[in-house]
C-alpha cells in the first residue's frame, strides 16, 4: 500500500511541478483541494524555493497556513516576508502556536513587530510568550494549546471545557488540573473522563503525581522523557510550577529525528546544517563544512613533518612507503567504527563518563581480535609473490606488526576521546570519524616507522 | 529538573548495584517499590547481564513483566529461558502483546512451544498471530490491543466497550469501526465521543476515510506515516482490509531511533549491531565489524600497487611522499562529509533517484569552493620555509593542484555512489565514510602522481 502511495505521490509531484512551471493557476488550486497535510508534508520538501513562492502566490488563502506549517521555519519566514503584514498576521493566527512561534523566531525584531501588531492581542501575546524560550529547550517545542481545569470542577464541567477548546487545543489526551495560581496540581486522562459519571469531581479522577519538565531544560531530554514514559503529552512548567504548555508526542518524534541528523552530520566531520539538506544553499554547505575541513587539514599537515623526520628510513627502504596509505587507512576505518558506536551510545544515554574503563576494556578485546586477523592478511599481502607485493619477509613483518599496533591504538583513541571530551565539557559529537582518522594518520606513521627502525635496524 | 532527575537516577543505580552485589533481597524489593516504568527503562540498560539475572531472582513476581518489557527482546528471552514454563507463560500474559511477541520471536520453536502451551488459549493465539510478521514490518510492530465497534452501535455502546477494554487496550485515542467481516470501515476519535450525546449512532460520528497500512510494509515507512499525519495511532490491516492491530506513537519514536542508529552504524563502516552497544558482546562486535574491515582492507591494498607503479616518480622526487597522508586524508574527509549528508537525506526521504544531477551540481559547487581554499593553504604548507616544508614552488604547485582535483573527485564519488547504488537495489547506507575514504585513497594517489608527472616532467 505504501509503495503504491509512493508512486501516487511521485505522480502528484510531477503533476504539481508541471502546473507550477506552466503557471496553471486553476490546475494548482484543483490539485490543492485533493491534498491533505500528509501530502503537503511529503511533497513540499522536494520543491525548490522558487516553486514554493509560485505555489504561495496561487494557492487559496485558506491553504497557506497548512502549507507553511510543513515548511522549515527559516523557509516559512522567507514566505512571510513576501506577504502584506495583515495577511501574514492572518496566516500566523491560523497556525499551531508552537509552529508560528518558530517561524516568527526566524524574523528580525523589526520584521516581526509590524506583523504581531496586526494579530489579535491574545494570540500575539501567546506568540511573544513562546518566543521567550530558545528553540532547543522544552519551552521552545511546547504548545500552549492545552486544556486545564480546576480541581473542584466536575466531570461534566470538563466536557464543557473540552467543547469550548475543541477548536484550539492540540491534544485532548490529557486534561491538566491547576490551582488558582495556575500551578499544575494533577492530570486527568481522557479515558478516565469517558468512563466516569458526569457529576464525579475532578479531584477524585485526577492523578496527583504528574511528571513535568521546566521550560528551560534541553528539548532532547524532554523528548526522551516522553518516550521513556510512553506519554501522549508532557506538561511544561515555569520555575514556580505554573503550567505553560505541553509537549506532544508528534513533536517528540520530529525532535529525536533532528537530533539524530545532527549527530550524523557531526560524525561526518561538519557542523550541523540545521535545515534539511534539500534546503541548504551552496553557501551554507560551504560555511558548515570548511571550518572542520581546514582544522583537520592543519592537524593532518603534521603527517608531512613525521614523514620528513623519517625520510632517512624511507630512502633506505623505499618499499616501506608502499604500505603507508593501507596502514593509515585501516587505522582510520577501525577508529571510525568505534567512534560511531561510542558517540551514538552516548547520545542515546547508554554510556556515561564512569563507563570509560568498561568501554575501553571491551573495545580493546575487539581490537586485539581484529588486529590479529588484519596482521595475518597484511603479512600475506606484503610477502606473497603473486597476490602480494613480494617485499620480503622483513618488511612484511614490519607491516604486520604495525597494523596490529595501529588497530589497538586507533580503537583506544576512538573509545577514550569522546568520553574524555565530555568530561571536559565538550560535546562528544564533535569527535567525528574524520577527526579520529586524522589523529590516527600521523600517530600511526610514527608507530610504523618506529617499528621499522626496531625490526629492520635502520 | 531533569538534571536533578539524572543525579537522582545515578544515585538509584549506585544503590541498586550495591544491593545486587550484596545480595540484599529485602533492600532490592524495597527499592523496586519506589521505581516506576521510566526508572526501570533508564536503569536497566546500564546493568550487566549477571546483575539482571540476580534482579529477576529476587524481585516480586508482579514486577517481572514490567522489567522484561524494558529489556531488549534478546535479553528478555535469555531471562525467560531461566524460568519454569508456567512462570514464563504468566509473565508473557502480563506483558503488552507486541512486546511479548518480540521476545518469543527470539526463542527457538522448541523453547517457545512449551511456554505457549501453558498460556491461556486466546492469548497464546494472539502471540502466534503476531509472530507471523517479521519484526521489521508494520505487522511486527503492531499491537492487537485496540478497541473496535460496529457502525450501527451508539455512543453509549462505545463507552461500554471502552469500559470492558480498559484493562487491555493500549490506546484509547481512536476507536475503530469494523463490519461483520472485521474489515475496517471508519474511525472514531475519543474526543468526538466525549463531546457527543450517548444515543448518537457511531455511523454519524466516524470518519470514513481512514489511512491504514498493510501488515507487510516496512516498519520505517509505517512509522513515517504516523509522524507525517501526526496520528496518535495507525491501523494495520491484512490483504482483505481486515483490522489486525494498531501502531501507536510511542512505538514510532522507538523505531525511528533504531533506524537512525542503524544508519549511523552503517555510515561508520560496519553492520548494524541490532542490540544496544551496552549489550553487545565482544564476539558480536567482532563479527559485525570484521567483514567490512577486511573488505575495505583488501580494497585498500591496491594503494600499494599504485605506489609501486609510481615508484620511479617517488624516487626521483622523494618530497612527493611527504604529502601523501595529507592529500588522501583530506580527500577522505571531504568524501565523508558529503556521504553523510546524502545518505541521511535519502534515509529521511528528501532525496530520490531523479535528484542525482541536482545533488551533483550542488556538491560540485561546494567542492570547487572548498578545493580552492584548501589548495591555497596546501601551497603555503608545502612552499613556505618556516610553517611549511619548503619543498620548493614546483612540488608545492603539484600539491595545490592535486588537493583541488582530489576535493572535486572525492565529492563526486560521495555524492553519486549512494544514489547509483540505490538504483542498483543496494541499500545506500552501505556506502559508509570508510568506503568513500578507501575509494578516494587509491584513486587520489593516481591523481597526485599523474599531476606530478605532468608538472614536474618526471
Amino acid at each position: 500500500m505504501t509503495n503504491q502511495q509512493t508512486t501516487e505521490r511521485d505522480q502528484l509531484l510531477v503533476e504539481l511541478r508541471e502546473l507550477i512551471a506552466d503557471r496553471e493557476r486553476e490546475g494548482i488550486r484543483g490539485l490543492a483541494e485533493r491534498m491533505g497535510p500528509a501530502e503537503w508534508a511529503d511533497l513540499i520538501p522536494q520543491l525548490d524555493r522558487d516553486e514554493i513562492a509560485t505555489l504561495v502566490d496561487w494557492l487559496p488563502d485558506a491553504q497557506i497556513p497548512d502549507l507553511l506549517t510543513e515548511l522549515e521555519p527559516e523557509q516559512a519566514a522567507d514566505i512571510l516576508r513576501t506577504l502584506a503584514h495583515g495577511d501574514a498576521a492572518d496566516v500566523l493566527e491560523e497556525m499551531p502556536p508552537d509552529v508560528a512561534a518558530d517561524i516568527v523566531g526566524e524574523l528580525e525584531a523589526h520584521e516581526a513587530a509590524p506583523i504581531l501588531i496586526q494579530m489579535r492581542p491574545a494570540e500575539a501575546a501567546e506568540l511573544r510568550d513562546l518566543l521567550a524560550y530558545p528553540p532547543d529547550t522544552a519551552g521552545g517545542m511546547m504548545t500552549p494549546a492545552f486544556v486545564a481545569v480546576r480541581a473542584d470542577a466536575q466531570a461534566s464541567d470538563v466536557v464543557a471545557a473540552l467543547r469550548r477548546a475543541s477548536e484550539t487545543a492540540e491534544t485532548f489526551s490529557y486534561i491538566y488540573v491547576v490551582d488558582d495560581a495556575r500551578r499544575l496540581v494533577g492530570v486527568l486522562s481522557l479515558r478516565n473522563l469517558v468512563l466516569t459519571r458526569p457529576d464525579t469531581p475532578v479531584r477524585e479522577l485526577m492523578a496527583l503525581e504528574t511528571i513535568r519538565v521546566r521550560a528551560d531544560i534541553d528539548r532532547e531530554a524532554a523528548a526522551r522523557l516522553v518516550t521513556d514514559y510512553n506519554f501522549l503529552a508532557l506538561p511544561v512548567v515555569d520555575a514556580d510550577d505554573r503550567l505553560l504548555g505541553i509537549i506532544t508526542q508528534d513533536d517528540v518524534a520530529d525532535v529525536l529525528e533532528q537530533e539524530a541528523t545532527e549527530d550524523i552530520e557531526r560524525l561526518g566531520g561538519q557542523q550541523p546544517l540545521d535545515v534539511p539538506y534539500r534546503l541548504a544553499s551552496v553557501a551554507l554547505l560551504f560555511r558548515r563544512r570548511i571550518g572542520w575541513l581546514l582544522l583537520l587539514f592543519v592537524a593532518s599537515a603534521y603527517t608531512g613533518t613525521v614523514m620528513r623526520a623519517f625520510e632517512q628510513q624511507l630512502q633506505a627502504a623505499i618499499a616501506l612507503s608502499l604500505f603507508i596509505p593501507l596502514l593509515i587507512g585501516t587505522g582510520g576505518n577501525i577508529g571510525s567504527q568505534t567512534v560511531t558506536l561510542v558517540v551514538r551510545a552516548m547520545g542515546l544515554g547508554e554510556l556515561r563518563l564512569r563507563d570509560i574503563g568498561w568501554v575501553l576494556w571491551k573495545e580493546l578485546r575487539v581490537g586485539l581480535a581484529m588486529g590479529a586477523v588484519l596482521a595475518l592478511v597484511a603479512f600475506g599481502r606484503a610477502d606473497l609473490p603473486l597476490i602480494g607485493l613480494a617485499v620480503g619477509p622483513d618488511v612484511a613483518l614490519v607491516v604486520a606488526i604495525s597494523i596490529f599496533a595501529i588497530s589497538i591504538w586507533a580503537i583506544t583513541v576512538a573509545a577514550v576521546l569522546p568520553l574524555v571530551l565530555r568530561r571536559l565539557g565538550v560535546d562528544p559529537a564533535v569527535v567525528s570519524a574524520p577527526l579520529i582518522t586524522t589523529v590516527v594518520d600521523g600517530t600511526g606513521l610514527v608507530i610504523y616507522f618506529e617499528i621499522a627502525r626496531l625490526v629492520l635496524g635502520l
